[in-house]
């Protein structure tokens, strides 16, 4: 029977695994203080307890998982490393946020120096829920306090003994996903900018391919305010290797563009932006910011 | 009947573009002084006749047609008025460049202060041979001249009355073919220098999208080096709209990369490399490159 796991924190993808995790019987808790109303009732339906504070979950888990944007990934790590240096205890630290390989090995190194087991991870996949296709790879030398919540339903898949495979992995994936939309969000805006939107849709014709790609589009405005930092991540993963990061720097821009518009105001209960009325927007932020630059 | 063509210059797209001409009987013309035996050879295959210099390509013809490297466009074009000005001669000058619509305003206005008829052209697919499906669009008040050769099996398409509309098109749906190749080469090659090409192509699995893609990148090496510019120009054409450069920038990064290999020394007579051999290659040179920088 696994031990008590701690997530932080209840967001979409860490109440979604909290309820995973609840539904197979373990003891799943979080930190909400100072939290919203939203993530207070999402916390509660997945089943999830309060433990108060960092240091009450440090003490009572015995494996963490750190499910944040990827801009809290280093800090929420650090306050975890103090918080076990403070109460004594060494839960296993799972790191599973969509960061670059070189900055999860700084956080194995902090936790390893802490005295705490360390797991790298990446979520591929929406939060996930029973039958759902959602993968969460992990790597490292012991990754078995993660691999035991398969007993939940969860689809963890190990990948190999190094910090910084799963999180890889998690980096090239979502750069052939979201990089992909990226491309294709900025060229059809770019035609809308133009007045080419039919005569370019006319010689896509009916392919397959563009018409997926350009669907893909649509069903990205809520999300693009959370994808940028991601985007930064994979350029400064590919950066490291010797690769350009402008192509993923430029994703994040597009999508940083697309989150100042009130397309990024929807919610996942309405319906995604018809095509036509996205890149009407885009083109005219996009026309607004030029004439402001 | 159509009256005698000029193309600048004989490469692969022109001379392609010549052949289909003089097998539809029409005079075709190009300046083959200081080229090479290949260009030489090519254009005597396409049944093309040398016209010895610019002055009497311009004198000759009654259709100019541009068909060049991004970057020979505007230097041409100024050769082209030059020529005119000296002959007193005024064929219509197609523009068929892979350049952004701002500089192909800027070359129009220079053939219509020197008095030339301008037609924008962008050209899509491959070298056209008989049953092709490559597409020539055009765009301007007149582009009847250009519209004339459809009598020798050229599909030749208008997109609408003005200039910029015809180049584009070219650059946004360059944009979602190279720009995605870009993109997924990128990925691929990050893939391969982290080690986890073979758990990547597993998550994919049989997916036909990533197929599709993983494909595209391996048919890039032997054009990379003439794709650097024409990203450059379709940033160009996006900045100008307000949009980031930076995805396209990138790409252009991505294919200048592979044209400092010898992957792109290929000739199209010889098959595509095999992806994890490119893969290797790239990674490799990436490598090199950031442990130089």
């Amino acid at each position: 029977m696994t031990g008590p796991v701690g997530i932080i924190s209840a967001g979409d993808m860490g109440a979604a695994i909290g309820a995973m995790l609840t539904s197979g019987g373990v003891d799943v808790a979080t930190d909400l203080t100072g939290r919203s109303e939203l993530t207070r009732t999402r916390a509660a339906e997945a089943g999830m307890r309060d433990a108060g504070s960092t240091d009450a979950l440090v003490e009572e888990c015995d494996l963490l998982l750190s499910v944040l944007p990827p801009a809290e990934a280093v800090p929420i790590a650090e306050e975890v490393a103090g918080a076990m240096a403070r109460t004594g205890s060494r839960p296993a630290f799972a790191e599973c946020n969509a960061i670059a390989p070189q900055t999860v090995v700084r956080i194995a190194t902090l936790m390893l120096d802490t005295g705490a087991p360390f797991i790298d991870a990446g979520i591929i996949g929406s939060p996930p829920s029973p039958g759902s296709d959602t993968r969460i790879y992990c790597s490292g030398p012991d990754t078995s306090a993660l691999e035991s919540l398969r007993e939940c339903g969860l689809d963890i898949r190990r990948v190999g003994p190094r910090f910084g495979q799963a999180s890889g992995l998690k980096m090239v994936y979502a750069a052939s996903t979201k990089g992909t939309t990226a491309v294709w969000t900025e060229l059809l805006t770019a035609a809308e900018a133009m007045g080419l939107t039919d005569a370019l849709l006319a010689e896509f014709g009916d392919a397959v391919d563009p018409a997926r790609r350009i669907k893909a589009t649509t069903q990205m405005p809520r999300r693009a305010r959370r994808w940028v930092g991601e985007m930064e991540e994979i350029a400064a993963t590919f950066e490291h290797l010797g690769l350009t990061p402008r192509i993923l720097l430029g994703a994040a821009d597009m999508f940083r563009l697309t989150g100042e518009t009130a397309l990024a105001e929807q919610t996942s209960r309405e319906p995604d932006p018809e095509l036509r009325e996205m890149l009407r927007v885009l083109a005219e932020q996009a026309r607004a910011g030029n004439q402001q630059g």
